[in-house]
């Protein structure tokens, strides 16, 4: 089973094989979350609110039922959303008065409850924010982590004075979730949606496209401007300092939870098994004793002593003192698991009171004082981030492809990779790229700045954008 | 509105100024969790996810929806909850090829992994939670928090080699939740409930029903034994040391995270607003400067440094240096948030580097040394629980009564006490006591013994038990 060659399968053995999910549930697109998997859920989410948190953002808690008629109020929204939610229609053997539905997103169960709260300036800005589990009745393939009816999220939604301070705040929010990616080492575009894909009700829609080993993207988040489209379909309005009565500006933007911890998977992970960010893994350092008869126990108690002086520390550390495995089964166990650190601990190390060292990448031991154990863990964990990260960024643009012209781009995607082109902005040559070569417009990057030096890529007239050609999730 | 008088009207006004919760939502039984609300709810869940890891129970998720067919594979539980159940019968404008169910509890959502994950004696005991919201369309009327069609939950279930581990498990659960229970200061009767009365699917069904100012019992958690009823259903076996085949004994456990926030609020809580333990409290301080004009400065960097100084300490702590509003004006407000511990920082207290502290029950004012100030506070989250704890326990003694006649039970009843009763444990004779008194049945205490020593109060014949009858949410 190999990353590169055979993405489907060797990503389905490594959620099985690391307990991240069991895919048996008896419907389509529902997952088991496990505990290894859902612990690391957990610690992304933490990362992610801890942000949110330091950026004036609050958390809240929303139903997970929207009424029909409230759901309609955004005509562009309803559009967007219809062909794809889960009705409720019954509670016991009766019919409901009005038709429910599950939230695909949240913004016509907020958005209500915004209408209440906001009063005036003084209320604003509001930025709320719920890590939650949504539902979109995919009608494509699905694929655990990356495509499913039931996926795990965290949506922020944020009201403003004006078009300028909304404005403002999505190059902000845009920032938070870069920050917040580049700590788990991922590598992706930042890229301005095409207007004709962008979010139902949006001004306009940014993404974050993870690159995916099979060649095809993976939007791990994006971040909207609303405009004042959901303020006037829900009547948001606030008095300004002037007396005068206005309409709110808001954003929005979502952090795919279960997308990017497929990310994580997908970029990190190696044919050995699942590799984590330290900052994410539910234990950071593995300690295992290594036992010969007669040793044992002054092995184990030093193998004890090595694990109280990592755990106070903070260090998420457990001790596998467990008697019904070899060593090396051990290794094997915590290796596929992704922990990011190995401490041995022999009859050796004991005497001479030093542990030896293993990171999860390269598999270099070495062998150093006691002392020294704490400090080389804590940098080990940066080199570690910093290792994933060279090599993700490395990856994406090996991924990246220069074409020209439509027998390059087709070919292109054929080949699993990411196709950069010069397009003239017209709707038609962007639904002839997507017929020519299969794959979709993603946008144009904002992340750095590009100027198109070629014609558009179908019609020959002049470029307006570089953007960007895949596969997608 | 007064506590005890006007439940109804106190707990409301409560829940909107401690920006708990907003009732709002347009879907009747459905609430938003406010900010401050919901950081409670986080912290009580992590008080008992921290309980149940140390334990040996691990975390997993599973989908919020349930396929008809195994949800009625056991025929007890199906009948229990098939008249309150949301059904999801349709996406988009498609029916669905099988109804789908909201969980109104999680069993038939996790057995049949289960039946998956189980293969032989070393797999068990499994021990597994979630912390989710559960649907049950409740058909009297919806009270927030106390009874809702969506209410948050942990649920934990277990699967044991046999009859007595289940049954020593069982004491274990109840020892947690008891335990997690008593840190938020509240006070219950733990019940063994009548057999009438057990969860659908069990074989004995263990509650723990909070006192509340109305005199209605608040169920928090319950404790079951599900016995093989489940793993029959849904084929549940393992193979034993000796090679053969058996059906797991199962136990589940649910503490009811939304009740336990209204048990807390509504047991603790005055009529100047809420009052939190501090071990869950969003801040636990609140530093308030106490300002003139002149010296400001001076007192503002002061507060800073009392600020820095408690927060070291891993103690929750708020500084609250806004400008538009009064000292006396910010006591007012978060004295309605139930800050536990109030330290004001005024120009005297900053020339003798002193620090007056405030709390939030007893509203006492202590000058002390800046450098006595964290172990003060230490010492006051102890006395502040143990006070809240003792006030709980006195009322719960006072709202119970002894009874030995219908009359007096009716009159009990009416009272809105817990009326205690001899009961000879016939079917008939609970039903009468429902009857003429208007309440329920609650069952005989567990965590303490009690024998009869009057005959059953409705027929007059030899009592089996005593027993416990009130008014129920």
């Amino acid at each position: 089973m190999k990353k590169f060659e055979n993405f489907s399968q060797w990503f389905d053995k490594i959620l099985f094989d690391a307990d991240i999910l069991d895919n048996r549930y008896p419907v389509k697109g529902f997952v088991v979350y496990k505990t290894w998997g859902f612990r690391i859920i957990k610690n992304i989410i933490e990362m992610l609110e801890e942000k949110l948190d330091e950026t004036g953002h609050v958390p809240m808690l929303f139903p997970v039922i929207i009424p029909e008629d409230y759901f309609a109020k955004e005509a562009e929204h309803i559009k967007g959303f219809s062909s794809e939610v889960f009705w409720v229609t019954h509670a016991g053997d009766k019919e409901l008065d009005r038709k429910l539905l599950l939230r695909p997103t949240s913004e016509t169960a907020m958005y209500p409850m915004f209408a209440l709260w906001i009063r005036s300036h003084a209320d604003l800005p509001l930025k709320v924010y719920q890590s939650v589990a949504v539902y979109r009745c995919e009608t494509k393939a699905t694929r655990p982590l990356l495509r499913m009816r039931e996926f795990l999220w965290n949506e922020a939604h944020t009201a403003h004075r004006d078009w300028n301070s909304a404005e403002r705040h999505v190059r902000e929010a845009v920032k938070i979730y870069d920050s917040v990616f580049k700590r788990l080492g991922l590598s992706y575009l930042i890229v301005m949606r095409p207007d004709f894909d962008k979010f139902a009700g949006a001004v306009y829609s940014i993404a974050f496209d993870a690159w995916n080993p099979d060649g095809r993207v993976n939007q791990i988040g994006t971040v909207h401007n609303l405009g004042e489209n959901f303020a006037r379909a829900f009547e948001i309005t606030y008095e300004d300092i002037d007396g005068s009565h206005k309409y709110v500006v808001q954003t929005c933007y979502g952090f795919g939870v279960s997308r990017v911890l497929a990310a994580m998977i997908a970029q990190h992970s190696d044919d050995h098994g699942l590799i984590l960010p330290p900052e994410v893994a539910p234990f950071q350092v593995i300690i295992i004793p290594v036992v010969y008869k007669g040793v044992a126990e002054e092995v184990y108690s030093y193998a004890r002593e090595v694990y109280e002086m990592i755990k106070r520390e903070g260090i998420r550390v457990h001790l596998d003192d467990s008697e019904d495995k070899t060593p090396g089964e051990k290794y094997y166990y915590w290796e596929k698991l992704g922990v990011p650190i190995r401490v041995e601990v022999g009859p050796k190390d004991q005497r001479e009171r030093k542990v030896t060292i293993v990171d999860r990448i390269s598999f270099r031991r070495r062998v150093i004082d006691l002392e020294e154990t704490v400090k080389t863990i804590k940098s080990m964990f940066d080199e570690i981030i910093e290792a994933l990260k060279e090599r993700s960024e490395r990856t994406l643009k090996e991924f990246i492809m220069d074409v020209f012209n439509e027998v390059s781009l087709r070919k292109a995607i054929e080949d699993r990779k990411i196709a950069r082109v010069c397009w003239c902005e017209g709707l038609e040559c962007a639904e002839r790229i997507r017929e020519v070569s299969g794959g979709e417009v993603r946008g144009h990057r904002i992340d750095i700045e590009e100027k198109p030096d070629k014609p558009c890529i179908i019609c020959g007239k002049e470029a307006k954008k570089v953007i960007y050609v895949a596969k997608a999730y």
